[in-house]
């Protein structure tokens, strides 16, 4: 136990928690740990004993609460949920007024709004944050959204400044050699206060949503260089190699690139063709679509993302029907080099039709929730430590600064020039999906969302129409103001009968 | 108040309700009516004397329930939620242990299955029941989705068998003159029991979900219709009647042939031009697209639909937006005939994707809730009284009776071989739109889906691999037994930095 007492707590020291804690250590702050398990604790402490700040293990969560410095400020790193309920019982059993609980889990921005209400009623203070990166980002650099009293959050900020990702403000790379706890020139700091209770969380869900979509996409262009192209993964490493130097530069790309060129320890195969193709999803993008529908926010891509990821589960309903269900498509017998291109204006129209839909969701979120959310800021927080870094983000960054209030980001004269610079081919690639029977949910679905969101005029008058007719739902007209309903009494003779 | 109880109760006499309550009065039973605004009970009864059956109007809940015949019947038609729970709460003072009530609105299955499980508690019976077909189903012959106790269903049996709709078995066409109250020669009764709980009100949330992805798919073909072949609605009406007469033959198609010969009686323009293009969407659809992400089943067409509608809503966006984003599609210059077969044919594809999707949904409910839902039954309770109702139904019918097993509708031989014979036009209907610019949302998901359903390899390994680079979440090998879970040490050297 230390003389002096810690600058912060952690609770829960599952790989998330010991990365987290480590940061924070490495940067100088003194933070105190806790784990149910007190086993755990001990070997954590006595594997890093000389980090700059000092770690301090506890036994016991009333020792815990008593080592740390008033007010005091406690990161929650446990399970979603129940798990993080109970500790936070736990916790302000113990604690006093004005101390801070920090929620860093991958929490349902309601659960935050409630805890935080809870939580205030009760004298506390409450931070949920979103934790980005993984354990590496953890450990290293996170891209950390907090969410909460802006009090609270000032409280925290200087150890969530010195622990999160920098990166250079220009080229969007990681700082490299940035001393712990020391500013950093030039750099972009991966954190900013989002903005009131749920704010931080609902803002890492949308990028879970996104990074769902990130790697839908990347998946649906390696399943076209593979089944029309033919071509084989060292290949694809290479061309992934060379869009990571352009518009697509960003981590996905990046593993991807690397990914493709690993070879399987065991066979000496290309890695990536012995990895079993199901995913699972039960997590934050489902989240991301459920909160859409809800909402009433279009955002297809993500939702078909979540149900590229169910299909792909189905492992042996897919095998048995590939046996059944036997296409009679046309090779594909394009130019290679040439379509090879056209897979990427695909994925870089469909990504920005993609980041349009997510900042769709954190607009009418906003509305909702009444935040103040800095859409700007949110993109360069992105920038660095996290999944979904990538070059990119910048130029979103500057479609915010351009216009604040900006109603989508396709609008936005940037996004609207390269989508008209890559959209013949983006067209070309969807049409070649469908023709040569390459399923690409996510690329079709984005063209459908643009083609939607730019039509003056969709086909829905026929479907209130529709509704009129045999719900008299009434419908409103062209000729008309908004806001004024009518109906038509459909001639009874000549309606398709329901009745006997 | 007449002498003898009656036979059954109603509580809400809004439009649906009196037109259920006049349905069953046809049919030779008598009813006691209440509704909260007594001058409206007052109003119904005095305009509706002479009824086979016979309707009671009562003013206060006791002396309603006091009218009754024992066990009590009570139907509740009111809003879905709270007001359901506050009927509910009134009746269960006053009503006596094996009593049924009866939830004919549109409940949220999971607040079926509370109820049922309360109102079981106090001694009560309970039945959700589906009841479709809008005011015209309610008033003439509904298809209708009991869920339950199977001795609660009986006692509702003979009243929901006389007041369901009749069809006729082999061409699913309404059958006309029937005697109210009579069973009728070879026709298709559309109401069975569906299974315990909230089966019935679930059936009918997937009822109304394939109904948002149906309205959406003859959306998208009037939309082809129009913007690529530059028909008018006086022709599309021809069409859509033609269609009709084949494997489309629908109440959906058949009313839409009406709307599009129709002419607006104020302008004297065709009437589907002066309607708006905005559609509501806050119901039984969103639920059905949020319960496939929560189940984790692929459903993406009635998201995809969904989100059509939201986006529909977006009009002063969307008109901005159209002055912006002009796409440089080429226009059409296909054979116009050729094309015209081609959207029937994506049109009847999707459809079948759709409702196998609607099925997926009902199975893995199944699994989940443990019913033991008669999927053939199921569809053929839709042939009548019902949005969806279709001839299509008879074919998935028949399906399930072929195998009652069946995986998926997709593997059934009859869709099978209808998919094939249509496919090439299907497909190019889907790269047409993308090509020129035409939003088909739903079209070119159900393909997505059809391609990805018979791959036996999807791209998810890649994902996988991903998932296992940035997090370590482990991956299944090709070669390995499922349930063996591998990791790579991903070289550290060549790992692109989330650090700093």
């Amino acid at each position: 136990m230390a003389d002096k007492k810690s600058d912060i707590g952690l609770v829960g020291l599952a790989v998330m928690g010991q990365n987290l804690a480590l940061n924070i250590a490495d940067h100088g702050f003194q933070i105190s740990v806790y784990n149910r398990t007190a086993s755990k604790t001990d070997a954590f402490v006595a594997e890093n004993l000389s980090t700059p700040g000092g770690l301090v293990g506890t036994q016991t969560l009333e020792e815990f609460v008593e080592s740390l410095e008033r007010p005091r400020k406690v990161i929650i790193l446990v399970q979603a949920g129940r798990a993080t309920d109970a500790v936070i019982d736990g916790l302000t059993e113990l604690l006093e007024p004005d101390d801070i609980i920090i929620d860093g889990g991958n929490a349902l921005w309601t659960d935050t709004i409630r805890r935080e209400k809870d939580l205030n009623a009760k004298g506390f203070r409450f931070v949920g944050s979103g934790v980005s990166g993984g354990e590496e980002g953890a450990r290293f650099g996170p891209s950390l959204m907090p969410g909460g009293k802006e009090s609270a959050w000032n409280e925290l900020k200087p150890i969530w400044e010195a622990i999160a990702a920098k990166v250079d403000a220009d080229t969007g790379k990681p700082i490299d050699g940035a001393e712990p706890g020391k500013p950093v020139e030039g750099g972009v700091t991966c954190t900013t206060y989002i903005g009131e209770n749920g704010a931080g969380h609902y803002v890492k869900m949308v990028h879970n949503g996104i990074e769902y979509g990130d790697m839908q996409m990347i998946c649906e262009a390696y399943q076209l260089m593979g089944n029309l192209l033919g071509m084989e993964p060292k290949e694809m490493s290479e061309t992934f190699g060379t869009w990571n130097d352009g518009v697509l530069d960003s981590f996905l790309i990046e593993i991807t690139t690397d990914i493709l060129q690993q070879t399987d320890p065991e066979t000496g195969a290309p890695f990536v063709d012995i990895v079993l193709d199901t995913a699972g999803q039960k997590g934050t993008g489902k989240w991301t679509a459920v909160n859409a529908l809800d909402m009433g926010i279009s955002a297809p891509l993500i939702a078909e993302a979540v149900f590229a990821r169910c299909i792909s589960a189905v492992k042996d309903e897919r095998v048995a029907a590939s046996e059944v269900l036997k296409a009679d498509v046309p090779g594909f017998d394009g130019d290679k080099e040439e379509f090879t291109q056209a897979i990427h204006d695909a994925l870089y129209c469909s990504k920005i039709c993609s980041y349009a839909q997510g900042f769709q969701l954190m607009r009418e979120a906003q509305n909702e929730y009444n935040w103040n959310l800095n859409f700007g800021e949110i993109s360069m927080i992105w920038r660095g430590g996290c999944i979904i870094r990538a070059a990119f983000l910048q130029k979103i960054f500057e479609a915010y600064q351009r216009d604040e209030n900006l109603a989508n980001l396709l609008l936005d004269p940037f996004f609207k020039s390269e989508i008209e610079r890559c959209e013949a081919n983006w067209r070309k690639v969807v049409a070649a999906g469908a023709i040569h029977g390459v399923p690409i949910p996510a690329f079709s679905s984005a063209l459908a969302y643009y083609d939607s969101y730019r039509s003056a005029r969709l086909p829905a008058n026929l479907l209130q129409a529709q509704r009129d007719y045999f719900g008299a739902h009434t419908y409103e007209r062209t000729d008309k103001p908004r806001g004024e309903f009518f109906h038509i009494d459909w001639p009874e003779a000549d309606r398709p009968q329901l009745k006997m």
